[in-house]
């Protein structure tokens, strides 16, 4: 759309509209479709597979037995607990309370969970209720997913990078930039990470590192933000680490769960834990999640009841373990995990010529892939162009001004089909010998002028 | 919950929470669960007689079946469409488009229609973008939903009054606001209103008003937020007046829409149509609703395409015509409508005694009642307790220093039955006579004290 007389100059619209956290997925998206042929290591959705329309009316009908003989509900009771406005906190909760204890061990008060309309939301709820002020900041593992920036921007509020290491956090970075926000006048109100295989770096936190978080949350008064989409994605069967909510006895930790990889993305359904204490000024204490709950009533009202029952079907279809309702996409990761590691070995042997590494997360949708050449957005645009590969530049997973990530790319392999991720890293291969050629030939072209 | 020791002061949350829009909804939920058996002209929720759970599977295989004959799109993108991520302004514009041309006769480009979790979404994603700067105000017709209010504070926004006449809005009070925030260095962006029966007032504005407000808007650089969820439910078969943003040839207003009326709010859809054209640095021009787009996909990522999917599927059923959907409830409307004039009339005669006025709405879900006494929260509480009715005081409806509605309550008839709207309207007579009495009763002590 060009030329027509415009109505409203950007500049007069909110800030966050010419913030590259929320220009990047467009140009990611702009970049797939203008390359439809290239084969994808970018798209970080679920695999969709198993995906089946047929079973939502089942699902359905599941959740409204379970409300009627379990919860003793009348059918006209059960049909507005569905269809009509409803109870803002949601009406999944004990199901989800039942959930945690099952699969992470969470001993979550089914009252202090409030169902959100997808993570995103609980994200910015809770950033809401929590940067009250100007000066109240987020701090963040970096890289990190870009959502948690734009919901901080969406506030006005400043995000402050917190360094990752092999294990997870560089925890005397969190404390630095504890002690320099507030040397700065600001207040760092919350740490937002992903603990189990991180978006996008794919790492996942030892023991010790979870519980020397929270021993620092607990020193600096600070809140963790756990954002667990991955987590149930291990690659192997040892017992998973337990989550920091699990640990968590001081009540730390805001949980943020989502339902979209375990279910399905289009319910939009995920919620959040907040178990934490609220003083009022008429000196009763309440729970962080009614506070929270009256700002979703000013934000969405509540989330889709008939999404929530959907997914609830599902849960109550594998006794509310989402393990159990999941093993199926499970094994498509682990496959798709291990081909793309024996793959990348096959392609780029340690004793070859081609120095690109890769980390190796223990689970999860993500890969990444440190090349020797800059592998930013016009090298993306490249790679599609003339090698046909789709990838997510790391630099895209920081702020402004962060640096990091300049010759790293997120590779996932969430969606792909073994043939997929075969004929990817052959792209992906061609895509680095041609710019490790290039860059060879531009030293020698250099030293032949010289 | 009390007594426990806090890990949170209310005063470090966001102010929003301690805002009495936001308490608002809180207190009324509050005392209707404390008088179950108090009869409700309170709730403003839609009839749901019709609700139907079987229906939902039939809506969605009518939306498959129209993507896959009408849209010509296969069996595994359908699947995708409804149960993965999707399109951030959502998957059922083209139908919202077919609607609005029918129904209301807007001529919508569907690139310029955004789905939303709910109208309540759509406001706060317009406030969001429009009031960019801590100076930008937004302007409504108070009284005013207290959703807009709600919205507007969690942006930390003012929101200004516009007083409310017999035909709608005070055009020359909104003249005077506008230059009033002018001359107080604010900007304001933008003024909210229900132009059809509104909530909670029931007024309807009359043709010139619109006209006028549209010239305003231009002649003063302002946009309208059209909110439009009872638009349909008119009282008599008479053609409906036009909408404003049927009328609006400059691009002045933006059309906020609820399907929860018309459709069921467990869905959760909204939408908005913002055609307006933005001039961005690059020169290019864009339009409005891809830059609120961007916003939505860091507050929701996406309204969940299984909810529109359900709510298209019965739109297609109706030939995309809302009001051949509605015929059933539009006559529970009308007649609940007619029953509480007359019983109004019947009971409160203007020669009698009991000074008792009432508006006569055209159409819509709401009465607003005009009494001897302040109706305000004692007074429903007293109302609650002692005669078993339940209404909505008008004060609620106002902001904090405004004023109004003092001696008001609004009256919502769309979820009785007959028997309930004579009931309750019994034991309104015997609250109105009680406080009457107790008024008289009071004066006359007083003269006897004296």
């Amino acid at each position: 759309m060009t030329g027509a007389e415009p109505d409203l100059l950007i500049e007069d619209l909110h800030s966050s509209l010419v913030d590259p956290a929320l220009e990047t997925m467009n140009f990611l998206n702009e970049v797939a479709a203008r390359f439809p042929g290239a084969v994808s290591f970018a798209a970080g959705r679920p695999h969709e597979e198993f995906y089946d329309l047929d079973a939502i009316p089942r699902h359905l009908r599941t959740f409204q037995r379970y409300l009627e003989r379990e919860k003793g509900v009348d059918p006209g009771e059960v049909r507005r607990t569905v269809l009509q406005y409803g109870r803002t906190k949601g009406v999944i909760h004990e199901l989800l309370a039942r959930n945690l204890r099952l699969d992470e061990g969470i001993d979550a008060d089914p009252q202090s969970i409030v169902v959100t309309v997808g993570c995103q939301e609980a994200m910015f709820l809770v950033l809401r209720a929590l940067c009250a002020h100007e000066d109240d900041i987020v701090l963040a593992v970096a890289p990190r997913y870009v959502g948690l920036t734009g919901a901080a921007r969406l506030l006005d509020r400043e995000v402050w990078p917190v360094r990752e290491t092999a294990s997870g956090v560089d925890l005397g970075h969190l404390v630095e930039q504890i002690a320099a926000a507030r040397a700065a006048s600001k207040r760092p109100r919350a740490c937002y990470l992903i603990p189990d295989f991180a978006n996008p770096s794919g790492l996942r936190l030892d023991l010790g590192t979870r519980k020397a978080l929270l021993a620092i949350a607990e020193r600096h008064d600070l809140l963790l933000l756990e954002d667990n989409p991955y987590g149930l994605f291990q690659a192997d069967d040892e017992p998973r680490p337990p989550t920091l909510k699990a640990l968590d006895t001081g009540r730390r930790v805001i949980y943020l769960g989502s339902l979209a990889k375990t279910c399905f993305p289009g319910a939009r359904v995920g919620y959040l834990v907040a178990d934490q204490r609220v003083a009022t000024a008429t000196s009763a204490t309440v729970l962080l999640a009614d506070e929270i709950s009256k700002l979703k009533s000013m934000l969405t009202i509540n989330t889709s009841p008939l999404t929530q029952a959907i997914v609830a079907g599902r849960l109550l279809e594998h006794g509310c373990s989402l393990v159990a309702a999941t093993r199926a996409e499970n094994a498509v990761y682990r496959r798709n995990m291990r081909l793309l590691r024996e793959g990348l070995e096959r392609r780029f042997p340690r004793s070859g010529p081609l120095k690109v590494t890769w980390n190796a997360p223990a689970g999860g949708f993500f890969v990444v892939l440190t090349v020797p050449f800059a592998a930013d957005d016009d090298a993306l645009e490249y790679s599609a162009r003339h090698h046909g590969v789709l990838w997510t530049p790391m630099t895209h997973f920081y702020g402004a001004g962060e640096g990091g990530g300049t010759h790293q790319m997120r590779l996932s392999v969430s969606v792909m089909t073994p043939e997929q991720i075969d004929a990817g890293l052959e792209r992906l291969l061609s895509l680095v010998t041609d710019r490790a050629g290039q860059k060879a030939g531009s030293v020698s072209d250099a030293q032949g002028k010289g």
